[in-house]
């Protein structure tokens, strides 16, 4: 499938550029029956919208969600949900003169390794608006899940060095700071840590982690399409994220088997773990346990320091970059976090409705 | 697309059980014109064959690749390339008396839940043997790579927290331990920690480390399926993987933007980096330089230990695991990214032709 | 993948309902370095753009394209092409007093009885406006076919029982009536014809003929995605196609093989054929001939004329269709039959890219 | 997805050569818990084994079917089953000597012209009995439809111009006469026809009909993955058919709306309709009255008549071919077309239980 289209059953498209007139996704394959609002979408958008703190670019951006097709009465229909946002404060001029360098930390030299032209401005198809279909997208299949009493919920961990330990966390707060952190104390350090950083002409980079309670056992399509292989890719594929774990993770890589299993009990008639080091997934199939997903966001590449680089003619040029940028990708990259792993799970969860002749006795019967 | 398949234009479809008669793999969309012979495939598959060292199982397989369809003259057609192995030396006797119980750490309890049913005779489906069918796709990929100047290659870079330094890699003698790690001297102690494991009935995870040189620009197809994010769903969907990253990976979460950018410069014409913090990506697509991925992977979950757990009929049960098995994953699965990574690339460089109008005019023009 | 994504590397998402605001296409994967306006676009669109003829629907639309990515000063950038058309005159009263009703030879039922759920006004997302998003992404194929020296016509071969032999096409006069036919005095025949059906309260169906010129030989992926067979599915997708054949087609079931058999020749250095009983594919592949396909279409289901039928509450109703509709749909198919064609086709070539490793090392050599 | 793989859910992937050692199948994504014997597949590989009549080719093969994988102590595990038939009578001389040749009506010149390569004996990857792969998952689909209370059956509906009115069939003599037509006489004069073709070193086409009953409404992926596109594709995927139609088909082009449209009635509170000229699908969708498909088939392009061809060279050349070969295609292709059939079906009925948060519900509440 081309580039641009994730996911099987349940799919999303997007499109658009920074500095382009709009900016959108289609979701296809959301099933009929589901209620679903403007207001559903804009509040998921909401989360991501630059200017709502210092820690994000200035630019100026409502944001607003247009819902176009696939609705109707206020209830899926079935057919593809085209949600459509208008860019507003493009400010191109910002990239003009820098339109024949290439940035460090970006995607300017691949990209005209790849297509051999490039829409320079705003980063084109390459910068973090791109998401904005994403978070639509994520908004609906967030609200599909809820209906099966799933929850997926991501927040900031990280900030540089200064990391929240899992028995500190207060899940109560994650909106009470911008950062998203469940922690207001941390919060407020690394709040600090990005306030040096900014007079540094420099930027930081954090870990989210992601949590998703309520998961069937089951789920996940051996032996490629596994669960946590499906999210893997899924946080991999935003802008700035350069690793994935599950569960321990790369903590796992030093343990021993007796202690990284985690022992199976019965509790009123479930199967439950007495720990949960795999993240809540065994065999690349959900176990029935919170899954537990963290992704490593480098810094902003975007640095008002002077740099080193070279431009199209191939020649050796410094470059200084301007215009408005993040010193940190982390928290606005939250929700984001949040709508792939919610779409590849309302796709999985779909894909598994045939695992058993029984389920389809259990439609067409 | 069904969970036993992988890649879209370089496609492989895995199939075969730990006990089953066989175990093979059909790589469809293999270009035409490849030399290809038994023994290319065999070569790879003898890197993860059972029973070479004291550090896998005793289990003894001759694992020998037949070449059924697809290659004509010794030379591909462009048809599908179907290899069989034929499993030699099951004793599911050793099953016999647990397959009522959830072995912890395995998949036991959620192919239950998935599917109802489950060859639980040395893990059916779930087995490390299900990768044989990987191994020999990736020995095809791996041929097609070369003729373009690519080259994979993966090593163990760490047992437990035996971790070699980038700064004492030798290359060179990574065949020369057991443990494929190129480092003879922290392969000795890798060792010795490894025999304190078998001696406390025990078992150590590891990280394996995966380079591709030689890489064009470009590859990789955004903003979905760009090449960081496929390379992360092929390693975390090896059985034990529980983390992926790439280059400065989750180091990256905790630099500045000015230490973690890496600066152009020309040099004979080409782009190239002064650094490579990035691991070879930009924008999700190759930047041209060395691609550096990893893999954290878990302890063997099979352990001699007595371990607590549940049966079949929701009783809390204790279980004894006996019969055969690697005491660290690691070794073995190094050809498995190796092969993962292969095929992965040769999809995606296969993807990338038609990226310009350009392309298609040299091949139709 | 989900229902309203079409195609592989060259892959089209429509989206949109006869009543919402707008309806659209996101095309996806078509190489960078194209030049294409919302112009190019325009001039497929108006081929299907209602109230051209009287025997087209009354309804009023200019269908005008807006361009909103994937296009940059002029020229086409690798990523996805969105494509958007606003409806205008709708008018929904019309639908709402047979909006319980299933309406004869419409997908109302079925609608319902998938999804549970639909959008009544304008058969909602079964109307004819769908093959608005094919057409806009039909033209940008046809673009890129041409830059490869590969041409799409289609037609309208019959109109009922009015049906133009072969030798009496003029492809000079197809644009000369408001029927598409390639002979002005069949066409004339044809709006006799068609003006009883409407003084009758009928309507009529017809066939499409689309042939295909400049093909290289060697084109589809057999065995299940050859060309005739994608070709097939294409054509089978638009809403009142009842049947598709390529070449003799049907006629070659009563033919003896001695006579169905197209001798080859050579001239000038390449292979010819000295018949074209085939329509240009041999096993699925183009043989380097004209490629012919037809496809039949069925009468317009909505007609004036008093029906039986049932409604939503399980109850037996008759039901009388007032609004404006077309009383064949051919004509305005025939822009339809060649876009799927030609994105077919565009598809196809792509992937064909890598079916030689000769072919990758021409690009990556 | 690469060309010898077929279906998203109910996934199927063929390989091997017609004189290669085995040729075989894969079929991944068949629901757990099917009672499924080597007997049910060699059932349906018997009704295409060759030798049967003096209507099929003389090479003798037993068509042994054996199961390698995914079903255990007699039920499928959900986990890929593979098919494997090992190829017995190949006589590679009867081609040698037409190796340089281009067979008329063959695949032999494209393959050239796509690969470059060609296994020539046997017609390699082309020959007929690719589709002992598709037939042996036929079975499998088959078995699963059966349990859902969906019936497919095909039978030759016409050979030549012998063609069986619909009023004249009898379904119970499908399978008395070696042709498969639900009408002895009609058998007979076509056998008489097909007698008089082998004396003239000729070949002769037909019509396959296929019918679907059973099937529940809804079933089919709009807008492009419809039911009758997805039919369409899976029957002119099948070697030597040349034209597809559903219900009226072709007759339809000629036929007035009032006369097309099925009108709809109530019976013991199911949606009835009063005729099936539609053929069982409205809007793309099943509308729950019975599926009619027919496929056009072409004579066979194998005659011992001499023909004049070119060579691998690039010269014209006389060709004469010996080896065994079927007079007509047709009655060994209706299990076929049957497979083909029920496969498609297989898959969409999966890919519809998403079509409704309610069917999420029923699984997942």
């Amino acid at each position: 499938m081309a580039g641009s289209t994730y996911g099987n059953l349940f799919s999303i498209t997007t499109w658009g550029e920074s500095h382009g007139p709009a900016i959108g996704v289609v979701i296809d394959g959301c099933p009929a029956g589901l209620p679903l609002t403007e207001d559903d979408v804009q509040q998921f958008l909401n989360r991501r919208k630059p200017g709502q703190s210092k820690y994000t670019t200035a630019r100026s951006e409502a944001d607003k969600a247009l819902l176009l097709s696939g609705v109707f009465e206020g209830v899926t229909t079935g057919t593809p949900i085209s949600v459509i946002v208008h860019n507003q404060d493009q400010r191109s001029r910002d990239y003009q003169k820098i339109k024949d360098c290439y940035r460090p930390g970006h995607a300017d030299y691949t990209f005209d390794a790849k297509y051999g032209i490039r829409d320079y401005r705003g980063g084109g198809r390459t910068s973090g608006r791109e998401t904005i279909g994403r978070v639509a997208a994520g908004a609906v299949a967030s609200k599909l899940l809820q209906r099966l009493g799933i929850r997926v919920m991501a927040y900031t961990k990280a900030i540089g060095s200064i990391t929240i330990p899992e028995t500190e966390y207060d899940y109560g707060c994650i909106n009470d700071n911008p950062l998203y952190m469940p922690n207001n104390e941390y919060a407020k350090k690394a709040a600090d840590c990005l306030e040096k950083c900014v007079k540094n002409q420099d930027s930081m980079g954090g870990i989210i982690e992601c949590v998703i309670d309520g998961m069937p056992a089951g789920i996940g399509e051996p032996v490629f399409h596994k669960l946590d292989a499906a999210l893997s890719k899924a946080l991999m594929s935003i802008g700035a994220v350069k690793g994935v774990e599950i569960g321990d993770g790369f903590q796992a890589a030093c343990a021993a088997g007796s202690k990284n299993n985690d022992g199976f009990y019965m509790e009123k008639g479930k199967v439950c773990k007495r720990s949960n080091h795999s993240g809540g997934t065994l065999g690349g199939l959900s176990d029935g346990s919170q899954i537990v997903l963290r992704a490593a966001v480098k810094p902003t590449p975007s640095i008002s320091q002077d740099q080193e680089t070279v431009n199209v003619y191939g020649e050796d040029t410094p470059i200084t970059i301007t215009g408005r940028h993040d010193p940190v990708i982390v928290p606005r990259a939250v929700v984001v976090v949040e709508s792939m792993a919610a779409i590849t799970i309302a796709d999985l969860l779909m894909t598994n409705m045939s695992a058993r002749v029984e389920y389809l006795e259990r439609i067409y019967g």
